[in-house]
């Protein structure tokens, strides 16, 4: 071994501990990989900065049993977004629309953003990583690293330092990961470039406060255009009210990047914006000015050992609140990929789809962004304009403008559920090196799981508690697939359920094949990982609860599962005529049912006739083979 | 003053920190008052004891603002109750159906029974009491007490001392309250008797544990009847299961009340009981054995000075787990009627109704327990009785038996919604001393919002943030009355809102009469008592969220509640056919709504229609003059 014996060892350095650092580290230090985590703050956020939980992101939080702890904090909650206008005497500002934040078209559990500041956030996290021993090491930054390869297990060498440089240490990892932010130290060595969508820059100032007014939307979202400038309000927990003013845009004639605003400055301009209604500040909590372009990173990672996320990869206007929703879904999406290679379970070369989804990803957040920050920022026609412009001003006054029908067009991206992965190794198409014919597909079938997508939230009835539940929390983010075998009617399906169980019992099986070693010893109580750590398997009855006996209509491995069997039956108003709305949901047929395999992070990776015989469990053989270290499938399970 | 000047007084002096003692603690410190407060025990209760939060008690629970808290404990939660009783062929046990806990025609939010142990919520109590910096001071008893006047405002000395005796100390207070439980130095001393309703005792076996079993319903609450005797099972947090197993009973030939029974005993009767099934234990959490009948104390205070509530007022078997459910209701009803005599609302002599209110309760409790307690001790017909008494055994099987009947029966009483109070002073009726023709009653107007009974859960839409919110619990316990009022459609009602505005202004209006001293210097942030500590008011619109303009719909004083303004746009599965689904499921017309008063606790104390001119503040002037302090309604408002 080349490194002196001194180093210490690290799965994983973490550089920064915002959203996207402290997911990741959430994650990894639950699945009991060894951490160093530092962050050159001397403490976590104070005020200000991100503060917008989208739909989806609560979605997460509640599946990594943080939920309750984020709304303990009382957050406010934005369901409609309301649109000012000026009005076409010039006497000031009316109300032209609202629209639902996340409106009924999008079957979310939540529908409505959460609105908290960043640092209440980031406690909660802290709180959570404190329990499995891990604390962030402050102010503390990195100087240097480098994939010297100098050893095999740990290649990536890393410098850090006390900010102060009086104190420093060098470490071994097996990675890197960056979550500096905008301006990274890890980005600029690297090499990586940031390609910028849009050219145009802007300043902002963002000022959150508690305020007295007689706005009546002042609790609400808010886009308000004005003869005297744009402004957006966002509600926050406690009272407080964040404005965002947009101070210089690089298309002005006299355009500066430094251009600053003063609070008193931004005051007064949300005073003649907001006119005719009055807006007092009791206390200002936090002001900022920044200057801020759309940015993309050229890449993520570079060896799949050092790797970036979050701020650091992507930055646009702050308008839609998906900064620290797209930071947590990459965090995320690194998580499992990173624990599946560490752990035996998959191929190295999974690490690059972390780069391919989440690029696509953060490029359709630019495009969106600019789009929809350019309408922000435009201002809109004054009273006299209008007047010119139209003689029917009623009429034209109840028709959407560009800005709302933008607005309405992007509710599925902002509420988070936008989120569509291209077709990849995890991700099942036509083109997928695993070919059966029973592989359904949204195109094909009308199966409504689409691969890439998340799995639609569906109520259940728990079998062994008769708890309803929501089906797609059950398992948590415990890195694990989450194979949800649908039953469809047991008498139907019997058969097949029995040849299902047959086939996943046999040792080149996907999930005999992964088994726990500790399996003996694995306590009884254990739920959700009873035989493997990668598969966690839920079976849902179209059945009244009281008629599902677990152990008589369920052969093993699927009876262990006792705590993840369900009855679909409760209505739906999704779904009303459905008699199985969970079925119904996935577009399988209510009778036969069928298996859809959920990826640990909640995207539908594939969905499976249920079948006589050994065809399902061959199906996924092949899916899973295409990207597990162990053959599958065959009589040489071992590799 | 004939006090010496050395002895501290207080507003109460509360001995005993278990449920009941804790929730009146918890309200009153909250409301500003000075508090004393002693538990005989070292500290909070480590383990086992009462554990079943009912789903009205959680309604109170989060209306407190401590369910969430509770809730961080993973309670487990009973939607279903399991009947087992012995197969025809003597071959042991097998269900014989199951039931709801809280079925669907109970319109509850919470339909289900919380299971946690009681340490874990009285820490959730205390937690909240040191906010307020109220300790309880451990371990110390209470030694002698007596109402000797010799004080006016503080009449009663109360004498307290270390359990160890070498400390003690002797205080004034207002009142004086004893949460001792079933043995009650309080209640001794005051010479009340306990009268037995049913003359039967038992001695219960209760266990507290974690098992391995192969019994299907081990995480649902289950009565089991067997050949080998009968056993209840309640599932708990963290894996763990109660059994009660009655142990003796008085009417047994050999009926000892301190027969006992090893844990070894237990577990040995359990697994006979069980058969087929096997079940084995990891490990006992705690055990206890204890004779109990039932009970009920003749009186709850003598004076309204010295009070009375919880166990020690009331004991019955353990069965339908009320004991810890009925606490916290005597609590809650005693703390706002403290509150609005000591803070001068209303006249001392509505303290008599704490008795009056709460004795009834306890005396249904009992009745409904004596028969329920009954059924589940006896003994069912073995299989060969069975056999001999009926031909045709599927049928018979299949018909309820007399427990099943009454369970079902019963739900309603042990969810916590069928408490009722009959008609007083505070829950109007025919016979209510505020005769006015606008009173709407149950019997001949058909509402559905009864006095004396809870208000039914509403979702609704707040207007000023667009968040659906649940009604019932938009204003928190805080003391004050919930004054909805139902618009109905805003175009029909205008005239009767500006009047019932106007007659809200008048000086000597219930509202006016009682407006804050410091109103003029409150926070504008206020949400729920900006201008009354004795008022909240709720306005509901039958119209849509967006076509509600606050401030130009609303005069002051209703304007004034901007947070408490809602759109009643939401439907309900419950009304599917109503347009303004809260009118409808409170029985007032749609388009002319109605006024809907509701008591501290959330039990409905009148009802009045919306009309044209004086007439419903009137109607209110009359019913809170009959037991506030001040004269109501005419130009002579002071006393």
């Amino acid at each position: 071994m080349a490194t002196g014996p001194k180093q210490a060892k690290y799965d994983i350095v973490i550089i920064g501990a915002g959203p996207v650092g402290l997911l990741l580290s959430t994650c990894l230090a639950r699945w009991g990989y060894k951490i160093k985590h530092i962050d050159m703050r001397p403490e976590p956020t104070v005020t200000g900065r991100a503060d917008g939980i989208q739909p989806r992101s609560l979605d997460l939080l509640r599946n990594m049993g943080l939920k309750r702890a984020i709304m303990a904090n009382t957050p406010a909650k934005v369901y409609e977004v309301a649109f000012w206008d000026p009005k076409q005497n010039g006497s000031g500002i009316h109300r032209t629309g609202t629209w639902p934040s996340c409106p009924s078209f999008i079957d979310a559990r939540y529908p409505f953003t959460t609105l908290l500041h960043q640092g209440l956030i980031e406690r909660v996290f802290i709180a959570d990583l404190n329990k499995n021993n891990v604390t962030i090491q402050r102010p503390w930054r990195v100087i240097g690293f480098e994939n010297d390869g100098k050893d095999k297990d740990y290649p990536v060498q890393v410098s850090l330092s006390h900010v102060d440089g009086h104190e420093s240490e060098t470490v071994r990892a097996k990675y890197l990961f960056s979550g500096e932010g905008a301006r990274s130290f890890v980005r600029e060595q690297l090499g990586v470039k940031i390609t910028h969508k849009d050219p145009i820059a802007n300043v902002w100032g963002v000022m959150d406060g508690v305020v007295r007014t007689n706005f009546p939307d002042i609790k609400m979202k808010c886009t308000i255009h004005s003869d005297a400038g744009s402004i957006m309000v966002i509600p926050r927990e406690a009272n407080m009210v964040r404005l965002y003013i947009q101070i210089a845009t690089s298309t002005d004639s006299d355009w500066d990047p430094r251009k600053t605003a003063t609070t008193e400055e931004v005051q007064a301009a949300a005073k003649k914006i907001l006119a005719p209604y009055w807006i007092e500040w009791d206390r200002i909590e936090w002001y900022s000015v920044y200057p801020i372009g759309q940015g993309i990173a050229d890449r993520y990672t570079l060896d799949e050992r050092v790797f970036m996320g979050g701020d650091c990869c992507h930055t646009h206007s702050p308008k839609a609140g998906q900064g620290m929703n797209t930071a947590f879904l990459d965090a995320q999406n690194l998580a499992w990929k990173i624990h599946h290679v560490e752990s035996g379970f998959a191929d190295r070369s999974i690490l690059k789809s972390y780069e391919s989804e989440r690029k696509l990803i953060a490029e359709k957040l630019l495009n969106f962004d600019s789009s929809y920050a350019k309408l922000f920022s435009a201002r809109q026609p004054s009273a006299g304009e209008v007047q010119d412009a139209t003689k029917n001003a009623d009429k034209e006054e109840h028709q959407e403008n560009e800005f709302v029908k933008m607005f309405k067009a992007s509710c599925e991206f902002t509420s988070g559920y936008g989120v569509a992965y291209d077709p990849n190794i995890f991700n099942w198409s036509e083109s997928h090196p695993a070919q059966h014919p029973l592989f359904l597909s949204a195109a094909k079938n009308r199966t409504k799981a689409r691969t890439g997508r998340i799995m639609a939230p569906a109520t259940v009835t728990r079998v062994c508690d008769a708890n309803v539940v929501h089906l797609e929390q059950e398992v948590p983010l415990n890195g694990s697939y989450r194979i949800y075998l649908f039953v469809g009617k047991p008498t139907v399906t019997k058969n097949a359920v029995a040849d299902f169980a047959y086939g996943l019992g046999k040792k080149t099986s996907f999930y005999s094949a992964y088994t726990r070693p500790d399996v003996d010893t694995i306590d009884y109580h254990e739920r959700h990982l009873p035989h493997s750590k990668f598969f966690t398997i839920c079976t849902i009855f179209n059945a009244h609860r009281p008629d599902i006996e677990i152990h008589e209509m369920l052969p093993e491995p699927l009876a262990r599962y006792h705590d993840h069997v369900y009855a679909d039956d409760v209505w739906d108003q999704r779904v009303p005529n459905a008699k199985a709305a969970a079925h119904a949901k996935m577009g399988l047929p209510e009778d036969e049912g069928g298996v859809v395999v959920v990826r640990p992070d909640g995207y539908v990776g594939c969905v499976v006739k249920l079948v006589h015989g050994s065809g399902t469990v061959d199906a996924l053989n092949e899916y899973f083979g295409s990207f597990c270290v162990k053959k599958l499938g065959s009589d040489v399970a071992q590799l």
